[in-house]
C-alpha cells in the first residue's frame, strides 16, 4: 500500500533506507518498478553474458554469530548482524582495466547528499586512483530519472569542501558541470561503459 | 582440545571443512595457527596499508529470509542461508592490474584435489582472463606448509583434463613445474605480489 502524504508525495523513510543493506532497500521501491540496484545488476549481467565487462556486486557484509545444523537440510545462519561496508558495492574488470564503484540515489530534486558516502568508502576509492584503477559514483536523481557517472576525483573535491566546513550536498548544477549523464536504455539500462570509453580508452 | 588419531595425526574432517563457509573453517584449525584464510588477510592488510595494493576478500554471500528490528538496537538477523558463491574470494587493483584469485588449502601430501573448486569459479576466472584481469589460485599444501600460486590458465588445463575423463586431482609434481612457490614471509605472510612482478612487469 502507498501512503499519501499531505503534500501528495509517496513516503519513502529517506534516513532510513540509506541506512538499510541493499535487500531490504528494495522493498521500499517495490512500488514503483527497478531500483538502482537491480537496473545495475541487470547490466553488469548483460556485459557478463556478451564478454563485454566483469562486474560484479559484492554481498552484503554479514556478522555471523550463530549457526544451526538440522539433519537433512542446509546450514541455518539463526543469528547475524549487519556489517558496515569497508569498501565499494561493485567492482570488476573492462578490458584490461580495473573498475570500481559506488551507486546511491536521492530523491532530491536540487543537489546530492554526501551523507550518501562513508569516510571509509571515499579512502578507498583514493587508493584505487592512487592504484591507477578508474573509480566513480553512480548518482540517480530517482524523481527525475536522471542519472549520472561522476568521476571519483571530483567526488574528492566536494567531499573536502564538506570537511572545510562547505556544503554537505553536491549541488545538480555542480554535477551537471563535472559529472557525465547516462543515456538510459532498455538493455542494458544503466550502459555506464560507454562514459568510460570516453574517458580512459 | 587436540584429539590424538592412532597414526599420530590430529583430527582435520576434510569433506566438511572443505563445504563450510570460511568463518565455521577457521574453528577445525584454531589449534594450529593461523588459516590460510588469515594469512591472506594479514597480507592483504600489509600491502594496502602501505599502499602497495587494494585486495579485500568478498564477504561470504548470504541469502537473508528474516530480519527483526529490536528497539534500541541493531537489527538482528534471525534466518539466512549460506549461497554459492559465483566468483572468486578476492580480487583487487595493482599498479594497474586488476588481480582475481580463490585460495585453497589441502592437507593431501602427494595431490591437490580439484573438487576444491566450482565449475563457476572456474567459468569467472576464464571470463577474467579475456578482460586481461590477472587470475590465478593460491595453493596451501597444509601439512607440509608449501604455498603456490598457479596461474589460472593452467588451472583451465587441469580442469578440462578431468572433465575429460582424466584424473580428479593435480599431482605435486604437476603443481612444481608449471607453478611458483611463493616464498614464505613474517610480514606479509604469503608475499604473492613478488610472483605478479616477475610475471607481469
Amino acid at each position: 500500500m502507498v501512503i499519501k502524504y499531505p503534500n501528495g508525495k509517496k513516503y519513502a523513510p529517506q534516513s532510513q533506507a540509506s541506512s538499510l543493506p541493499p535487500k531490504l532497500k528494495q522493498q521500499n521501491y517495490s512500488n514503483r518498478g527497478m531500483t538502482l540496484e537491480e537496473d545495475l545488476n541487470e547490466t553488469n549481467k548483460y556485459y557478463l553474458e556478451r564478454g563485454i565487462a566483469v562486474v560484479h556486486k559484492k554481498p552484503t557484509p554479514v556478522q555471523i554469530v550463530q549457526v544451526d545444523y538440522p539433519k537433512r537440510s542446509a546450514a541455518v545462519i539463526k543469528e547475524a548482524y549487519f556489517k558496515q561496508a569497508s569498501t565499494t558495492d561493485y567492482n570488476g574488470v573492462y578490458r584490461g582495466k580495473y573498475l570500481d564503484f559506488e551507486a546511491k540515489e536521492t530523491r532530491n530534486l536540487t543537489s546530492f547528499p554526501l551523507k550518501n558516502f562513508h569516510p571509509h568508502q571515499i579512502d578507498h576509492m583514493k587508493m584505487v586512483e592512487k592504484q591507477n584503477g578508474i573509480s566513480f559514483v553512480i548518482l540517480r536523481f530517482a524523481a527525475l530519472e536522471e542519472i549520472f557517472y561522476l568521476p571519483a576525483t571530483h567526488l574528492f573535491d566536494f567531499w573536502d569542501r564538506m570537511k572545510n566546513g562547505g556544503r554537505k550536498s553536491i549541488t545538480k548544477s555542480e554535477i551537471e558541470s563535472v559529472a557525465f549523464q547516462i543515456p538510459l536504455g532498455l538493455h542494458p539500462r544503466i550502459p555506464y561503459l560507454s562514459i568510460i570509453n570516453r574517458l580512459h580508452f
